[in-house]
């Protein structure tokens, strides 16, 4: 869809389901409640690595699984083979045909803990079907886009190229790793299949590999100097920076420029950057190549790329690998999938999970979001969690309030209320058409932009509101009383 | 190959590279050492989460790669679309033929830091281009393959049951972990598509969405026992564990039983573990269900068990979900790939990469490694590296020495020395036949036992031995002394 070339994902992932929701069909249909309607909500409870936001990612490739969704003959005699499942239910698998409706953020806003990210409206059997896939679809990209966009907020205007493949969690982990990346503001990647399927730019130039197949790192230099006159960028490392890396890379540059050529720069991959960096840039700068670029690239993050541009490193470019690919610092993005109703007679009743981590208890109902902004600044305020059947009227004062500490209130005149969800299927059919990755990229930056600068903040940022309507908050409360009735004489 | 049913991964996932190793494919080309045969190693630094040793995995994987590395006309299109490549290098790589010879650790085996798992023989553009996807399938497989085993040493004879596909960094990180996690010893996963494609087995009961559906917690039960009356599991933490899900769990149960059926056990997925499995032992004993058992999933790890367990928490079996999946305490596997040796006029030519961090400083040469063991005891002492033109002689004493500390040195006479790695390709022709998972999983078993309790240790085990043979050390260290020789001066 975002790529000239016919690589999208056509693989069959529908057998990528945790047993127990086949086991859980299964009884749906005994029970004769498989085909009553049903509402999950995804969501997750906090932001990783304690920054104030995260980035929405995944959307595409959920809608792929969703329009790939369908049990083939070997998948229903596998599942016989278990002997766990009625006749009746394979068969209802054999000739089963998506008809839910699914709501998603569109990927690249700004999300926050506790608002729907996903909510899926269909028959019990196929919402429940859909629990991993969609969880581990948005999860692992959402996790990966965000902590990129963390990356990339540090390096400011200099491009973070994405180099992780090699350690990533899987070939997903590296391929759609990249794309979240990209949608977090990675300027490139290095893994070709990614480039090719997602339309994102490409990038690499040599490894030590290159330098140890020749007899010598200058004659490597020279090779590599023939070969690509116009994109000269050498990797300095493999023996000694300053020693030798470096006024070889001097000595064939002056080469190049001889031939009406200019290099393109080097790369270290070792070693302290900060002092080798500042180093190098003066030795360039004194030979004449003050346009030549430094990139670097060995094992870095937010952290690191903070300290040495603070300690006055002199970088152009940061190659960020293993770090960013696994979201090393917190690698689990711990999204979650609810029932928040069930529709009996075409009436919508809430459903919640109670837990004593008040953290965990679940919004119930329908509900839809808004993302609240002040109309002169147009930067966000809050997001309003509130019943499906409830409209704001930007007319009106809106009043929010803290759903813990409900006093806590805040009257709000000149705004904007805007749906932040879209609906991606209507009855099982995909009424939703996914931007390209650079666009998704382009709509990250300017929607991170509408946050406030404390939100953006970099450690211990403002705490952004995700507020429910007192419509919402009213059914949550009314569920808790009455369980608490119910247990607490016990 | 492991499994029944027609689902083995013939994805194509030959533009899995890092775009530099096509761009030095191309300048290989150009310089006419394309077709030069290079030698390199993949091997790992360090043990995760300070352990003994890893568990070798993905190999299987990487034959698959291997299998199907072709590359189609749309990659050639993509690939000349980038502007960077030679039409010379484009035909090479339409009409390329895979022809390397690939030796490896069969899965399973212990495995060591700084000893060839995988080494590539071949054309220098066709070993350089196989650097991402050997890093990334070994890499994430041995990692994951690891940490499972570390999880299921302390969980003792209890069984460990892989959670964590809805956490995991992408759909392979859910199918090929799963995996990994039942070579590292974990007795089934709740993964249908990795049960399917590897024949391992699948598990799973109910979410606390069943439990909702339903207009009462005991409704939703008796509806489960329904369902499964012999394999009656229940989850009792929707609402209130001690309160309302194990009286309702009881009443089913001696309902079940009145029928004529015994119930499988309860499930509890949040809550303190040691207090609630403890007084639900003594209630679900005193009920006369002794044999229900507990299985107990939240946010588990090797250590949260090791101390309940400690605590005297009644568990019998475990479902380790995100931390397993995602190895979370140390997300990144550190294998590398690098070149160490080339061949001119038929002759080995041993080639190194410096390093001023000296872990860093690769192992020359094209070698092979003996695992040494105890001919009494059965049990491993060191690995040798040796170079490929040695052999051992058992029947002759063999001498080990420390690589640093040359002076430390142990004197074997009644030892075996069993090769450890096996040639997987010939010339380009698979020559070796993966074992099923289950035959993988029982031989780490076994050769987890030949090692010795102290590198089995948990914290601070062991260091194991990983030797060289003087022939070994001294290439390794004439290199050395050859650079530092040229760079001291400097």
């Amino acid at each position: 869809m975002d790529s000239r070339f016919d690589v999208r994902n056509d693989r069959d992932l529908t057998m990528l389901v945790d047993f127990y929701e086949l086991t859980m069909g299964n009884s749906y249909l005994e029970e004769g409640v498989g085909d009553q309607i049903v509402y999950f909500d995804m969501y997750f409870r906090r932001v990783p690595d304690g920054g104030g936001y995260c980035i929405m990612a995944g959307v595409d490739q959920l809608i792929e699984y969703l329009e790939n969704l369908r049990f083939t003959e070997d998948d229903i005699n596998y599942l016989r083979s278990t002997n766990t499942f009625s006749e009746r239910f394979l068969e209802y698998l054999a000739t089963f045909s998506f008809s839910c409706d699914v709501w998603a953020i569109p990927e690249g806003y700004p999300v926050f803990p506790n608002e729907p990210l996903v909510t899926v409206r269909g028959p019990a059997i196929q919402a429940q079907l859909l629990e991993t896939m969609i969880l581990v679809t948005i999860n692992h990209q959402t996790l990966i886009a965000t902590k990129a966009n963390r990356i990339c907020r540090v390096a400011g205007n200099r491009p973070v190229m994405e180099f992780g493949s090699r350690r990533a969690q899987g070939y997903d982990g590296a391929i759609y790793g990249a794309r979240a990346a990209v949608i977090g503001g990675c300027s490139a990647t290095a893994n070709t299949l990614a480039g090719m399927m997602f339309d994102i730019p490409v990038s690499g130039t040599m490894a030590h590999s290159w330098v140890q197949l020749f007899d010598s790192e200058l004659e490597a230099f020279r090779a590599w100097a023939r070969a690509y006159p116009d994109q000269c960028l050498v990797l300095i490392d493999t023996y000694n920076v300053l020693k030798s890396g470096l006024p070889n890379a001097i000595q064939v540059f002056k080469e190049l420029r001889e031939q009406g050529h200019e290099p393109l720069g080097i790369r270290i991959d070792s070693g302290d950057i900060t002092y080798l960096t500042r180093k190098v840039r003066r030795a360039l700068d004194e030979a004449g190549f003050s346009k030549a670029i430094i990139v670097i690239s060995n094992s870095l993050d937010e952290h690191i790329i903070k300290d040495v541009l603070a300690e006055g490193a002199q970088i152009n470019s940061f190659g960020v690998g293993e770090r960013l690919i696994t979201a090393r610092s917190e690698p689990v993005f711990g999204g979650v999938y609810k029932l928040v109703a069930v529709e009996k007679d075409g009436k919508i009743i809430p459903r919640i999970k109670i837990s004593e981590n008040e953290e965990k208890i679940t919004n119930p109902g329908f509900k839809k979001i808004y993302r609240i902004y002040d109309k002169d600044a147009d930067k966000a305020i809050a997001d309003l969690i509130c019943d499906e059947s409830e409209t704001i009227d930007e007319s009106q004062p809106l009043t929010l309030f803290d759903p813990v500490f409900t006093w806590k209130k805040k009257r709000l005149k000149r705004y904007k209320a805007e749906l932040l969800r879209k609906q991606i299927f209507k009855a099982g059919r995909l009424c939703y058409q996914s931007p390209s990755v650079r666009d998704i990229r382009q709509f990250a930056m300017e929607q991170v932009q509408r946050q406030w600068a404390e939100v953006l903040r970099f450690e211990n940022p403002h705490h952004y509101f995700v507020d429910l309507s007192w419509k919402v908050w009213n059914t949550k409360h009314d569920l808790l009383n009455n369980y608490s009735e119910e247990f607490s004489g016990k």
